[in-house]
């Protein structure tokens, strides 16, 4: 079975020698110092690895069962469940007026990653709670409030997001699920939703589902959808549990991945909802949760691949197979460890400074975030916006990539489900779909936030960049191997940028033919960021003496592959790109 | 579930307006006119679609089962198994002295294309035999032949390849299973193997094993190793069956995909063999196996994504979701199809371009290797020689590749297990690492096929298209969107074999380091000819006033695709391998 060994060392590198989280002017970081986030990494990361992790296989092997209309989680779900809850960990970015404990939205992230990695299938019960949290806390009255946030964030409750129906996805303008006025105030509920995530299961007292349907009166398309709280038992008034709702469970998909996770039907059958937020602005309300799902998932994508990583690392310094080609590495073995083999080397150094600089990525846009809530920031707020769907695209993408490099270096065994590097690569592939498929996402970059306030928001990105190659323009060390391809990707990315500008308006086929490709050319520039700060801080690290200097001499020259090896695709992503509408659009559909 | 749909259309392009099948010089060749071909491969076409096809979801679902040391194939395999054996399609090339057809190795492929694309798990019984029968054909003696041979190119008896131990796989030298001599003049053959494709089933009388063991005196390593013959069944001299041998299925592998193929541990103990070829020369036996093997998984590498992207294309001609940002192309509808998108049109092209450029080098291969054996050609022999990793390894990657893009293509749909599309990406993924992982692939080439008889291949391939472009130097018309790009990517790679024999011998892990890199670039380099062929031939069949003038213009238009959005990718690999071993090697193993 795969052993999982939580990052700390890394994530309290990036928190404090980059982000310098517990220096930052905004409230309640002055708390978050080394000492503190250590000792919440640390209880998070043992309860990870040594309480969901092993649950991660035999989850995937046993999957949830629907039993009269029951679903049945995973042996041994429930009671890790109960110790998730006990140790306050729903709560940890939550509001403390409704029992949370107020942490950053940063810390979430920094502990999300190791529950993530330790058991995918196992946190999203918890991470689609937090979504719908964050939509009931942003868009509820304050009796909504009052009635679900607190047994949300203790998970007693659990939460889901019902967007999409059997003919639509992407498209909601589409959707069929209706919701009929009563006099009460509340409205009847009747349709079918599908691909719920953790849609019911036996962990929690309720389900609080937040639907979107149709109310009449709000036109057509996606201007008449509106949000609804259903939940699955009734709530009385004075908070005790009533009668079950008209909602059930029609069914359990039989999924590639995430067998964990009981992704279910739901049938609505004249089920009672109250309207959350506004009528016909349901989208906007909905919004709230996507765009911290598709963060969540861009997480997702990276950390159930970091699991994947280390198993590969430990199959290759334990397999003895072939001898180096620069003479016996093991000579009094009867070979060499697989990991002295350059191509092995290569997709090692491939996973970890996709996986370092991914982590980096998540926890720098995690630290905008708080940025832009706790400081109202709307240059930030900006950033993570434009930012958004290229966390969620590419960091799934490239996610899934590493676990299946990962399988690799296992050879046949990564094939035999017994050694859990399959389940990696299964789990990981639904990050690429759901929340938004990567090709919405990429739509969303070109179409969208490339644009959006005039393009303000991609230009304060250039501008980050060019300020920070500034401020480095005297650092020869790292100018040849980190600062210059840095400048050249990004150049690549500001000239991607303009060819849309360009051809944009006139011909839009031109930009959304390399929409796919510019959101992997802002992802390779992106990591290639976070890497040249990584290892500015790695540098100045030495230089100061640090008593780790194995730590940050191997961040560095990680650093160094990862601006020799990846960068180089930014060329590739541009000339794609440039090649424009041409070859892609040209046949009828009838001709493929 | 999925349909499959035989690319007859295709593979009669290729043969006959590209490769021009029958007018070659090659014995027998002048019979395959496009009459006759056309009638092998609907026939073939129709038992893949009709009758392998429906099986393959079932099958994948229902797996193999280890029944008191019996191994159940799913439901229809028997009867499906049957059906190929009566219609001769298992010694469709195989040598008429021993009830073949001897057709050459191009229609088998041709026809093998199908049979896989249709269900892969299926197939792999009657490609395991074939392999066994090429080793015992190339290195059996007379009576063995007679013995063997006629059973299995029947498939009345199946066969099977034993390399892979608990402990070694790629390294054999590490092997441990014992033969010892009798007086007989037999063996006792002892020990473990693993990963046995198609090593036990219900479909077959008999099961021929073909073993890699250390016989005394060979020394270490794999010069020690030597090949024996291994029946399930014993056999009399009168070649009727005799008592069972000392071989048993230990258990069966369960794997990530192809689950209807039975993955065996095999226990041999003390099971009769008998040497094949010489004594402790067993690889070059077994390598007699390995090549064909090698193409064939190649063959399956895009095989398995054929129907992945007839599927992703159906769903998105079907699936109406959002609208065509020109405007509406389904003004009457609730939206347009996908298909419309860009990006969706991407996604397909990607995978169009790939499959029917695979298909092309595929076929191409395939009658190298008829000319190097039916005409005795060397170079023929050493163009595949140099080839065959390339095609293992460049065909598996983007084969796996094109099936995870087709399986997104759906969405949701695509995730769930029921639609067919994980099944593509599950059973595809084993393409990658069995007969040789890819990184062993890579190795071979750059480690041995590059510097083979002295570079001989390497520049035979380069003269190759230096040639094609000398002779098409005055053609205007495909001068910039498909030569020119084919010229730029060829000094790409060979550009790349410059660095590496510059490097190779002082510093090995600077090639090592881009070996893998390298595989693909010389792939894409590949596919890059095979298409400026295909639309050399395409330009012809239209000046010639075609009646097909549909196909050849889609033709022309996916070739401009691949040159344009594929090609480009030499360069980010060029300046991978460029970048040595410098970053890859660094770390000390202690450091990752």
């Amino acid at each position: 079975m795969p052993s999982y060994t939580p990052p700390i060392r890394d994530l309290q590198f990036i928190l404090h020698d980059v982000l310098k989280l517990s220096q930052s002017d905004l409230p309640g970081h002055d708390e978050l110092d080394p000492g503190f986030t250590e000792a919440v990494l640390e209880a998070a990361g043992k309860l990870a690895s040594e309480v969901l992790a092993p649950l991660n296989l035999p989850g995937d092997q046993q999957g949830c069962r629907l039993e009269n209309g029951v679903v049945r989680t995973p042996d041994g779900f429930g009671a890790a469940f109960e110790q998730v809850k006990e140790g306050g960990w729903t709560s940890l970015d939550c509001d403390p007026d409704y029992g949370g404990q107020g942490m950053p939205y940063t810390m979430g992230v920094a502990t999300g990653e190791m529950f993530v990695s330790a058991n995918m299938a196992f946190n999203m019960y918890q991470g689609l709670t937090h979504g719908a949290y964050s939509a009931i806390h942003a868009h509820g009255t304050d009796a909504q409030k009052q009635t679900y946030l607190p047994k949300m964030v203790s998970c007693d409750w659990t939460g889901t997001m019902n967007l999409t129906e059997p003919h639509c996805g992407t498209d909601l303008g589409l959707l069929r699920t209706k919701a009929e006025p009563q006099d009460d105030g509340s409205y009847l509920i009747t349709g079918q939703k599908i691909f719920i995530s953790a849609g019911d299961h036996d962990m929690a007292e309720n389900v609080i589902h937040l639907v979107l349907a149709k109310a009449p009166g709000g036109g057509a398309g996606t201007k008449g959808i509106s949000l609804f709280i259903v939940p699955k038992m009734l709530v009385n008034e004075d908070g005790t549990l009533g009668a079950r709702n008209g909602v059930s469970v029609g069914a359990l998909e039989h999924k590639m991945g995430i067998h964990a996770n009981a992704t279910c039907v739901m049938n609505y059958d004249g089920a009672r909802g109250w309207l959350l937020g506004d009528l016909h602005k349901g989208m906007r309300a909905m919004f709230t949760m996507m765009n911290e799902a598709r963060i969540g998932v861009g997480l997702q994508g990276y950390a159930c691949a970091v699991p994947a990583y280390q198993n590969a690392l430990a199959y290759a310094k334990d397999r003895l197979q072939g001898r180096a080609v620069t003479g016996a590495a093991n000579p009094s073995g009867p070979a060499d460890p697989l990991i002295v083999h350059p191509d092995i080397r290569r997709s090692l150094m491939d996973q970890k400074s996709f996986l370092e600089g991914a982590r980096a990525l998540a926890l720098w846009s995690a630290h905008l975030v708080d940025r832009s809530h706790l400081a109202d920031d709307a240059d930030a707020d900006g950033l993570v916006s434009l930012m958004t769907p290229v966390i969620k695209g590419f960091l799934t993408d490239k996610g899934f990539e590493t676990t299946v490099l990962a399988q690799q270096v296992l050879g046949g065994h990564g094939y035999v489900e017994e050694w859990g590097m399959s389940q990696f690569v299964r789990d990981a592939r639904i990050t690429m779909i759901y929340e938004g498929a990567n090709g919405v996402q990429a739509l969303d970059l070109v179409g969208r936030k490339l644009a959006q306030d005039g393009g303000k928001h991609v230009m304060a990105f250039f501008d980050l960049i060019k300020a920070f190659c500034k401020e480095q323009s005297g650092n020869a060390a790292l100018a040849a191997d980190i600062l210059d391809p840095l400048k050249a990707a990004s150049k690549d990315l500001q000239s991607a940028a303009m060819f849309f500008m360009e051809r944009g308006m006139k011909s839009p086929n031109d930009a959304l033919s390399g929409s796919y490709d510019f959101m992997h050319l802002f992802g390779h520039v992106t990591l290639g960021y976070v890497w040249a700060r990584m290892a500015v801080a790695s540098q100045a690290a030495l230089e100061a003496g640090t008593a780790d200097e194995a730590f940050h001499k191997t961040k560095l020259a990680t650093a160094r592959y990862y601006m020799a090896r990846q960068l180089p695709m930014t060329a590739t992503h541009l000339a794609r790109i440039k090649s424009g509408a041409a070859t892609v659009m040209e046949l009828d559909a009838e001709a493929f």
